[in-house]
């Protein structure tokens, strides 16, 4: 067993309701943020990585190794024995007066990660180091707590969460570039039919698998990897990421719009709720009136409008001089992230869902309207990052779903999702939200390999 | 807006705290189980999903649509308008006396999910219609609720969840097959390396990774899924599964063992107070006997024996006539299943951890023993399942990482990785859990393929 120590988080949360100095002797283990010697008198601000906050270690040369202690580096994982002693003239509310320093694990002197601004580019190549950082100690907590919140929203409305698969034969929106999966044969040769049979792709979506649970389980979520092999070199595209699936039965696109402004506004809410700290840290280091935004969401019912009326709106800005990159917009137009951005920023001036897409755009399981035209999907878009959600009511009508299979020819291996239609089907619906984005919007970060542990791009594999 | 309707859950819920037949009119939709009519009167077995428990439909001959009531099929999908009416003297408290039933969605003749006892060979080839079947609506809700109750048993502990990658340039085991991931480069030609520009493979493992966020966070833990492209046909091999992999720093073998131990008592204790009903459903009609196995396990400490003892054992227990299937054990044989098998249910009679093994059957990452033979690692060994934790402690010290790292020629691309002990590293442990199986043992489910949603194992991949 190794010794036990009490966390940074402990201290600034037992925090005035308990007197810490009564606790006597304590240690605490971390590392270094950095270390400033004046000579009698030391001080070390120690992360341990539970909290955001650091605690200031105050040494003196008392300590037995004391000239050992004046040499720690920036990076180092230190033990420290001592007493909290308060501080209520100071920013920090108390600090340690140490007894003891010991190393843990040095830290070489090349570290890459000084006490110092860097930019989100360096710290990239340094992702192994990097939430270490500020930045990157919030974002990632963030992801963290917002992943369980996700989780507890989901199930505390009685949601089951489906493990969908990653590997398949099949590909849900029938468009995409996909990652294909090889192993190698008995001879040694690179083979993509050996192992399965058949050739088989890394999944763009869990949608088809999880809408056989929701026909089982009533009201379903997937919470998994996704994947596409598009090399977009974009701050909003990444190679693979999370995704939530929801799918909800005896649900139109109506229902399924408040169930997404429901997410959103619960996602708000919960990382302010839950990390408050870090979300300070965006506010002021990252993106200024961050909470504001988020704020005005929380509390403003989402607009609604229809991409027929989208498009008249669009060709109206053009008319009255808006330059778009592209001005060439005409009903069957598939909306680029500029318009859908000036709809959202410049027209709803908050949340948009812009729904009843042309069938033509649209992918083959969305539910056709009366029109024959378009189909009942749905995107929400935000100020400041465009689409977050797109959603749709599902085809529940076995000779329709079955006819739009037969035109985009994906009919085959596909004969399972058609028997939920033919099996006691149901009006259902549901949406997918990308985790990383989401985060993005969140954070106020706006690069999608920021918000990822270890991003996958193009090209970009070095960890 | 879809009309809406009360769950079943929520009415087994609300019984008998509030008087549900002062409900007046309610509606109930879900899926027809089983419809019996004897003429005047008849009986809809009704499942929702919401909950494991169905309800009972009462309708006689006024209902406008009496005829077509009478013929709908087991699988249908129906909404029920109705008052409930107590029935103490039944085995369920309560039905549901309908004065409308509307169908929603017909059932095809052909349903291959009649009301009879299947198959599970048979149901996995239609896993999209298994999760009505009462063994995998039990076994999925489990799954989505112990889902949750690891992310809380984590994050209530201070862990940070990092969703490590998927695709990696590296093999955090070192050995094990994996699958390659390809694209069509531009001439269409299929390439291993035209998207990354190097080789990249399906993730066996996030360690690696999740030991750099450890040395950041203090304790983090990834849940997500791994791969293996092993043709292994047996119960408890699939070639996609969910792992959990936890990484605690200022922790050795030992404390990370006591977490280990939480760990599984944590699950079995959720699953009891969770899923009440499926577990009595898993103990009468899947594993007579569960439920006292699994209470036993919470109230007991586990056993620790080395794996030198084990040897000894093993040894003597075949001088003294048993028999296994493999009887040659000598000192550095990396010992079967049916050996660790009778290690933990013949000699410990419970789980059981094995702990330090010959370094030569072991990862490269494993701390080395000051013997120089062993290193710090563990398996968790249950009866009735094996193995279902493998865990050790890292070895944290720069040279001797270095030094078995070029021994087995993976020190390029891992750079990244040694850097973690050159900067601030520390004394840090963890484990990883098979999900799927840890399933299979709390719930008696004895193949793989039955756990996992939509199994894939070599020349599996129907859905």
């Amino acid at each position: 067993m190794q010794p036990k120590a009490i966390t940074v988080r402990s201290l600034y949360e037992r925090f005035p309701s308990e007197d810490l100095t009564k606790l006597g002797e304590i240690h605490v283990q971390g590392w270094v943020r950095t270390n400033r010697d004046s000579g009698s008198i030391g001080f070390i601000a120690l992360n341990d990585g539970t909290c955001f906050k650091t605690v200031q270690i105050v040494y003196n040369d008392k300590l037995a190794n004391h000239d050992e202690v004046t040499h720690i580096l920036t990076g180092a994982c230190i033990r420290v024995g001592g007493r909290v002693v308060y501080t209520p003239e100071m920013k920090q509310p108390f600090e340690i007066h140490a007894t003891s320093v010991e190393v843990l694990g040095e830290c070489a002197s090349d570290y890459p990660l000084q006490k110092k601004r860097h930019s989100f580019e360096y710290l990239r190549d340094i992702a192994h180091l990097r939430p270490r950082a500020n930045t990157f100690l919030a974002l990632y907590r963030v992801r963290s707590v917002l992943a369980l919140g996700i989780h507890e929203f989901f199930q505390g409305k009685g949601f089951v969460y489906v493990h969908t698969p990653e590997i398949t034969g099949n590909d849900a929106e029938g468009a995409g570039q996909t990652f294909t999966i090889a192993t190698n044969d008995d001879e040694g040769k690179l083979s993509v039919t050996d192992f399965y049979g058949k050739p088989t792709h890394l999944t763009v979506s869990g949608q088809l698998h999880v809408e056989s649970f929701a026909l089982a389980f009533h009201d379903v979520y997937t919470f998994g990897p996704t994947f596409r092999a598009e090399k977009s070199n974009t701050p909003r595209h990444a190679s693979e990421f999370w995704m939530i699936e929801p799918e909800i039965c005896f649900a139109d696109l109506e229902d399924d719009m408040e169930l997404m402004e429901e997410t959103i506004k619960f996602c708000i809410q919960y990382v302010f709720d839950h990390c408050p700290d870090e979300m300070d840290f965006f506010d002021k280091m990252i993106a200024p009136g961050l909470k504001d935004k988020l704020n005005h969401v929380l509390t403003t019912p989402f607009k609604r409008m229809t991409y027929t009326e989208a498009v008249e709106v669009l060709q109206k800005a053009v008319q009255n001089g808006h330059k778009f990159e592209e001005n060439n917009i005409y009903w069957g137009f598939d909306l680029l992230s500029e318009h859908e951005r000036y709809l959202t920023e410049e027209v709803a001036k908050g949340p948009l869902f812009l729904t009843d897409y042309p069938a033509g755009i649209k992918a083959f399981y969305m539910r056709e309207n009366d029109d024959g035209k378009t189909v009942a999907a749905c995107d929400l878009l935000v100020p400041g990052e465009g689409e977050i959600i797109g959603g749709s009511q599902r085809e529940e009508r076995y000779e329709v779903l079955k006819k739009k299979m037969e035109a985009c020819g994906n009919e085959k291996g596909l004969e399972w999702y058609l028997d939920t239609r033919k099996y006691g089907g149901c009006i259902h619906s549901g949406f997918g939200i990308g985790f990383d984005r989401l985060l993005m919007y969140l954070t106020g970060i706006t690069n999608i390999r920021d918000t990822e542990p270890f991003p996958r791009t193009s090209s970009n594999i070095k960890f």
